[in-house]
C-alpha cells in the first residue's frame, strides 16, 4: 500500500507533486522548527517513519511517527532515544535518516555527528526499541543509503564523502561490509557535473529500487548560483550485480524547487528525496522542501525508467 | 502605553505576532527602499521613534517618526539631520539603531559609518534637535545598545565588535564610561554557539529591561545554512550590579523567520529586535522583517523569564 | 508600436511595472526550466525575440520567438541552430541574449561560452536563417551590447570583463570595430559603487537609446548583501559622439527586486533589464525576474532624462 | 642496527640533528624533483625503504631504496610497480608512505589517489615484488599508520580524514580490521589545538613503538601564519590496549623547522617524520624537509617518554 | 646613550643595518623557539627591554631583558609575571609589545589576548614588578602604540583595529584618554594605499619621536603577494596638536626585508620596527626579522625627516 | 650573438643555469627594489632590453638597459617615457614586458595598468623614443606574447586572461590583428593541468621561436602548493601556420626554483623566462628569479625540441 494520486490532467511531467502538499507542516510536532528529510516505510497495517525534525535550539535529531494512509502523521514529541551498544560512540545530532527492511529488521542510517559528519547505523524491529551500532565510516560523509538486500553476500551501502561544513563537492561511492560494523571495498559510483543541475554536488537519495533494468536510484544534485545551492532530484540506473557501475543516469531533473513551499523556508531553494515507496508499478518519493517542511510526489517506475533511458 | 493584542487561541508560544504585521511597509516614507531595524520610545501622549530608512540610492540613514499609537507612523521624509559638536566626527553612514530614555533625554546609538562600521552615540531632549557626539569605540563595531540607567555611577554599553563586511563572528561585550564620551572596562558577556540558531554570531537587541530577576536582554542570533545567515532571536538574563555576568541565556529561540515577510525581502531569512516597549507585565517588540519592513510581536514579562529559566 | 499600459493613479515612479507579470512564465516553452532576460525587436507586422531558455537540464541557451502584442509570445520548443562560419568557434553555452538592427541585419550578442564566458555575436536578416561570426573579444566577458548604429564609422560596443565564475567585480568598457570581428580601442566607461545599489558590479541592459541628450543606457547593478546578490537597475547618459564619457548616471536604482516575482526563483532578488522598445517618447523595457520568468515596465523618456538629470 | 650519531657536547634538546642532513638531496634518483616523506625498514643485513620521489612533471609516487647503513641510499630509478588483486582499484599518484612489517611480512599504507586521496594499502615480502590491495578507507584521507602489531585480534590502523585540497583542518582517528579489507569500530583520538604549534591539523608520523609506558607516537602538527603553514612534530603516549586512549601529548615541539633545508624548497618551513627505527633505547627519525629532500634525527626513547611526561 | 655603528662607505641609504645582524637569535633564551618584536629603554646605566619571546610550544609572551650596550641582551628565563588589579582581565596570550617612559613610569602596551586580540596596557617603575590594568580598547585590536608624553592633557595612543584572523586591512586610528582606563576621541589618522608597499595594511612602530617638524613615526606596511605578506617599513610626521592630522608620509619604504634572516624564518619577508632609541640625531631601531629574531639599524634623525620631505 | 656558458660536466639537463647567476641584483639601478622579468634583443653592437624595475615604493615599471655582453647591464635611473599618441590611454603600472623585432622595428608589450592589468603595445625605432598604442584587449590580462613575424597576413599575439588579483587559473589564447589595434580571431591554445608543475595557470614566456617543426614556446606553469605558488616553465611546439594548434607539450619541466636566488626574494619559487636569445642552434633564456633578480640559462635547440618530442 502507497500513498496516491493520479497525475494531473494538464500535467506531462513523469513526476507530479502531491495537490495538499507540504503534507507534514514544519511546526506539527511538539517544539519542532522544521520537518523535512525523512523516511517512511510500511509497516503493519499502515506506515512508519523516522523523521528529521529540528527543534527550536534548531538541534537536528530524529523521531519517530506512524499513519495509516502515508499523508497524515503523527510525530512523537520528543527524538527517538536509541541503545548504543557502545558507549563509545557518541552522537552529538542525527539527521536525514533513511530506513529499509533488510532480512528481519528494519536498518536506519543517518547523518551522525562524532568530530564531524558521518554515516550513523541503527536498527529496530519494531519501531519501539531503537538500538545503535558502530559508525560505518570515519567522518566526513553524508547521505549514507542502504541497499534493500545483501549483493554478492555483503551488505551494500551508497554514501557521500563530505567535509566538516557546507561541502562544495560531491562523488558518490559504494561500500560493503560482511557485518554492519566493518566495510572495504570501496568503489567510485558517480560524480556531479553531468548537467548543470546536478554540476556542484551529488548524493543518493531512498534506497534504491530493485528493476529489470538495474537498481534504479533517485538523487539530488546540487547547482551553484550566485545566490547560493539549488538542490534538484533526478535518477540513475545502476547495474543489479556491480551497483558502482552506471548504467544511465538523467541529465534532466525529475523535480526543481519550483513551488513557494519548496523555494521558501530555512534554506531556499531545495528538494530533496529521501524516500520511496513502490506497490506494483507506482511509486511515491518523500522529499524535504527548503529544509522546512515534507512533501510527496508520485510516478510510474516504467515510466520514470523510459524518460531515463529515451530522454536522457 | 505600549500597543497590544492578546495572544490568539490556538497559540501556545512565548512571543507571538501581531496579526497586521508588517505594521511598516517598505516604501511607506518618501524615497524609501525599506524601513526596518527600528526603536521607538512612549513620547509625550504617544510614541516616537527613530527608523532605519535605506533610500532608493540604498543608503542607510535614521528618520524620525511619531506615532499616536505605536502601530501607524508618520515617518520623515529626510533624514535626521544631527547637530555635531565636532565637525571632524563624519558619517559615512547610519543603521540600526536604539533609542533610550536616561536621567534628562534620549539617548541614540547606532552603527556609524566612520572609516569603518562603529557605534555612533547621540542624543535629543525633543525630538527636534538632535545631537551627535563622539564615537563610544574605535571600529569596527555594531550593536552598541544602552542600558536604562547608570550602572554603578556609570554609563553602560553592551556592543558586539565586528570587522569591515558581512562579520561571520560575533561576540557581545560590555564597556563602561563616566561621561559618554571615554569608555573603558570592558567586559566579555557572551558568545555564540549556546545552540544552533545562535551558532555563528549574535548581537543585543533593545535596551535590557530591568527585572528582579537581572537585566532581561532580547538578542538576536545567526545560524550559517548553505544558503546564508539565518536571523532569529532569543533571551537572557544579566546580573543587575555585574551585568557581563549571565544567569541565563535561551538555549531556544523566541522567534524565528516563519511568515512570509521576514522570509523574503532584501535580506531573506531575518528578525531583528531593535526595541522593546514595557507596560507593567507586558511587552512590544519592534523588530525588522527581511531587512525591509517593520513588525511587531508580543509577550508576557514573567512568561518570558519562566520560559528563559525553566524550558531551557 | 511598442505594448503599453499607462501609469497607475496611485504610482509616482518614474517606471512602473506590467499589472499582469511576469509576461513569460518559466514553463511556458516545452523543456524549459525559466525563460527571462529576453530581447525583443520590432519585426514585420509585431516583434520578435531571442530568449534566454534554461532547460530542465539547466543548459543555457537561445531560442526565438514571436508575438503579435510583444506580450504574448510563442517561443520555439528548441533551441536556436546558429550557422558557423568558422567551426573552430564551438559554443558551450549561449545565455542573456541582445538583439538590436543596424544598416541590413538584426545583430545579435550573448554571453557565449568558448572556454569561459565571452562575447559572442551573431546575426540574422529574416529571423528564419541566424549566423554566428568570430567572439569579439577574449574571454572573461559578459553583458555584451551593441550600440544601434556605428559611431565614428565604426560598430561600437559595451561590454564587462569578467572572470570564470560568479564575478564579485564589473566595470563597463566601450569598444571600437571597422568590421564586428576585430576590436579595438577599448575605453574605460564606469564603475560599480556610485551609490549601493551598484556597489558590486553593474552591466549595460538594452542597447542604448539615441536621445538629444545623448545615449540613455539602462544597465543593472548589484549590492552583495550577507545573504547575496540583489540586482536592481538604473540609468545613465553617454556622450553621443565619445559614448565612454558619461554625462550622468542615477545614484537612485529605477527599479528593484520587489515582487515576489522577482524576489524568489532560481536566483532571488533580481530584476536584470536585457531589451527595451521605443515609440515616441514612451519605452516598454523587457526584464529579467528571479532568473526564471520575463516582465515588462515602461516609462517616459523624458522624465527619465528629466529625473535623471534632477534628482541623481 | 640503526644509523646513528651521538647527541652534540653543546646540545640540551631531547631530539638532535645529524649533522651531514640532508642525507637525501632532491636530485638524487633519476629524473626526481624531490625526495622526502619516505619510510625505512630494516631488511636483511642493511635497510629497505620505500621513497616519495616527486619526479620532474611534479608527479608523487613511490620508489624503493636500498642501503647498508641507512644513510647512503641507492633508489631506484622508476617508481614500484604493484601487483594489483582487483584491476578496479585505480591508483592516480601515491605519496607519503609508512612501511611496517607485521606477522609475515611489510605492509605499505600511502596517501593514495582515488578520486581524490585515500589511504592505500599494500605488501611485499622480499621487497621485489610488491602488491596492491584495497584502499582501506573511503576518500578523503590521508596519513594512514598501521600499528605494528594486531591489537585485540585485529589490525589497527592511525588515519587523519581529510578533504580534497590543501586542507585546513585534521584529527586523528583509529580504526580496526579483521582482514586488512573492511575497516571499523573507527574512534576519535585526539585533535589539533593542544598548543599553537598544532593549532592547524595534526597527523601520525612513523608506526607507534610500543614501549611499557604505552604506544610512543611521533606526530607532525602545523601552525598558519600569515605566510602559510609551518610543519613541526612532538610526540604522545596512547594506551596500550585502547590506543584511541591518549595517556599524554607533548605542547612542546619535538623539532621544528629551523635549518635552511627545512625552511627553504618546494614547501617552506615543513618537518615531516615518517619512519622511526629503534635500537634499544636508541631511535632515529626519517623526516622529510621542506617537502625536497630527506633528513635525519635522533634520540633516547627513554628521554622523550620522560620529557613528555615531566616537561609537557 | 644608544647602540651605534656608523653607515657603510658603500651605502646611500637613509637607514642601513648593523653590521652584526643578527643581535638576538631565536634559541638565545631558555625553551625559546623565536625572539623578535621586542621593545627598549634606556634605564640606569644601560637598558632594559621587553621580549616577544615564542616558546616552544608557540605561545606568545612577554619575558624580560637587560643590557649593557643595546646589543648584547640577558634574557629571562620565563615570561613576566604581570601583577593584576583586577582579576577579570585575563590574558590568554601576549605579543608585540611597546615600552615608553610617561612621566614616572615605564608603560608597556602589547596586543593582549581577551576574547580576541585586543590592546594590553601595563607599566612598571623599576623592571621588577609589573602592574596590568585594563585592555584600552574592545576587541579586536593590534599594534597599540603610546606617544610619550600627554597630548593636550590627556594620554594618546596609536592602534590599529583587526578581526580575528590574520587580518587583511589596517589603518591607524589615534584615541586619548585621561586616565590610561577609559579611552574616547577616536580619530583616523591613516590608510594602507599610500603606495604599494603599505597597500594591505599599516600599523604604528614604536612610539612616535617629538621633532620640530612634528611626530616621527616609524610603521609598517603590508604588501600582498600571491605567496604572502611581505612587510616593510617606512615614516611618516603627525601634526603635534592634533596627532592625527598627517603632516607627511613615505612613498617609499625605509627598510624592506631583504637580507637573509629577513626573508627566511618562522614568517618569510618580515621587518617589523618596534623601539627606538634616540641620542640627539641619532637614532637606533629594533626590528623583528622573519618572525624569528631581532636585528637593529640606525640612521639620522634630520636625514630621515629630509628624506621623507623631499624624496616621497 | 648571445651570452653564452657551455653546459657543465656533471649536468645532464637540456637546460642549465649560468654559473654567475643572478646576472642583475636587485639593487643594481638606482632606487630599485628589483629587477627582473625582463627582455631583451640584438641591438648594434650588444644588446638592448627593456627591464622591469619596481622601485622602492615597489612601483612597477619598464627601464632601458644597454650590455655589450648581454650579461653585465647598464640599467637607467628611471623609467621609460612612453610617448602617447592618445592620452585617454593611461598606466597605471607597467610590468612583466616582452621585446621583439618585426619587419621594421622594436615592438613591446606588457602588462598595462588601465582599470586593471590588461596588455599594452609600443615600440620604438632606436630604443630612444618609445611609443605607446593601443591596449590589445579589453582587461584583465597579462602575459602578451608578439609572434616574430606576421602570420597569414596578420600580427599575432599570445595572451593568457586574468582577473584582477593574484589569479588562480590560467589559459593561453591567440589573437590577430591587421593594424596592431584591433584584435579577433580569438582561438584558445592551451589550458593548465597537463602535468602538475603546470596545474593551477599557464602564460607564454619569450616570444616563439620558429623551427622547422613548428613554433617553439617557453612558457612558465604554476603549482598551487599549501604555502603558495611554485613557477616552473617548459617548452611547446605550436603549428606553423594555425599557432593555436600544439604539436607537443612537455610534461617535464625544463627549470624549476631549485637555487636559493629562486627560492628566495619579494616572491618565492619563482623561475620565470621572458626573454630568448637564439644563434644558430644555442639559445640563451633570460628569467626572473623570486620576483627579485634577473637569471640566465642556456640551452640547445635541437636538444630541447628532441626532449620535447620523446622524452614528454
Amino acid at each position: 500500500m502507497i500513498p496516491w494520486e493520479d497525475r494531473p490532467k494538464d500535467c506531462n511531467n513523469v513526476i507530479w507533486r502531491y495537490s495538499k502538499n507540504p503534507i507534514i507542516k514544519r511546526n506539527q510536532a511538539r517544539n519542532s522548527n522544521s520537518i523535512f528529510n525523512s523516511a517512511v516505510v510500511n509497516f503493519k497495517e499502515g506506515f512508519a517513519g523516522v523523521f528529521r525534525v529540528d527543534d527550536t535550539e534548531r538541534n537536528m535529531n530524529l523521531r519517530r511517527g506512524f499513519s495509516k494512509d502515508g499523508i497524515n502523521w503523527k510525530i512523537d514529541d520528543s527524538p527517538i532515544n536509541f541503545i548504543r551498544e557502545n558507549e563509545e560512540i557518541e552522537s552529538e545530532y542525527k539527521y536525514d535518516p533513511r530506513v529499509i527492511y533488510i532480512e528481519d529488521r528494519y536498518w536506519i542510517t543517518w547523518c551522525n555527528g562524532y568530530h564531524g559528519p558521518t554515516i550513523g547505523v541503527g536498527f529496530t524491529f519494531d519501531f519501539e526499541k531503537f538500538y545503535q551500532i558502530e559508525n560505518a565510516f570515519l567522518p566526513y560523509n553524508r547521505n549514507g543509503v542502504l541497499f534493500p538486500r545483501k549483493i554478492n553476500g555483503k551488505y551494500a551501502m551508497l554514501s557521500r564523502p563530505s567535509d566538516k561544513g557546507h561541502t562544495s563537492f560531491g562523488d558518490i561511492f559504494y561500500s560493503e561490509s560482511p557485518d554492519m560494523i566493518h566495510w572495504g571495498n570501496h568503489r567510485f559510483v558517480m560524480s556531479p557535473g553531468y548537467s548543470p543541475w546536478q554540476s556542484l554536488k551529488i548524493g543518493a537519495g531512498p534506497s534504491p529500487i530493485e528493476t529489470n533494468e538495474g537498481w534504479l536510484l533517485f538523487y539530488h544534485g546540487v547547482l551553484l548560483s550566485c545566490n547560493g545551492y539549488v538542490y534538484s532530484f533526478g535518477a540513475a540506473l545502476l547495474d543489479l550485480d556491480k551497483p558502482w557501475k552506471v548504467i544511465k543516469k538523467s541529465k534532466k531533473y525529475l523535480l526543481s524547487p519550483q513551488m513557494i513551499y519548496e523555494q521558501i523556508g530555512d534554506v531556499q531553494n531545495v528538494v530533496f528525496p529521501v524516500s520511496a515507496l513502490v506497490k506494483d508499478n507506482k511509486v511515491a518519493i518523500y522529499y524535504g522542501a527548503a529544509d522546512t517542511v515534507t512533501a510527496l510526489c508520485f510516478g510510474y517506475i516504467n515510466e520514470i525508467i523510459d524518460w531515463l533511458k529515451y530522454e536522457n
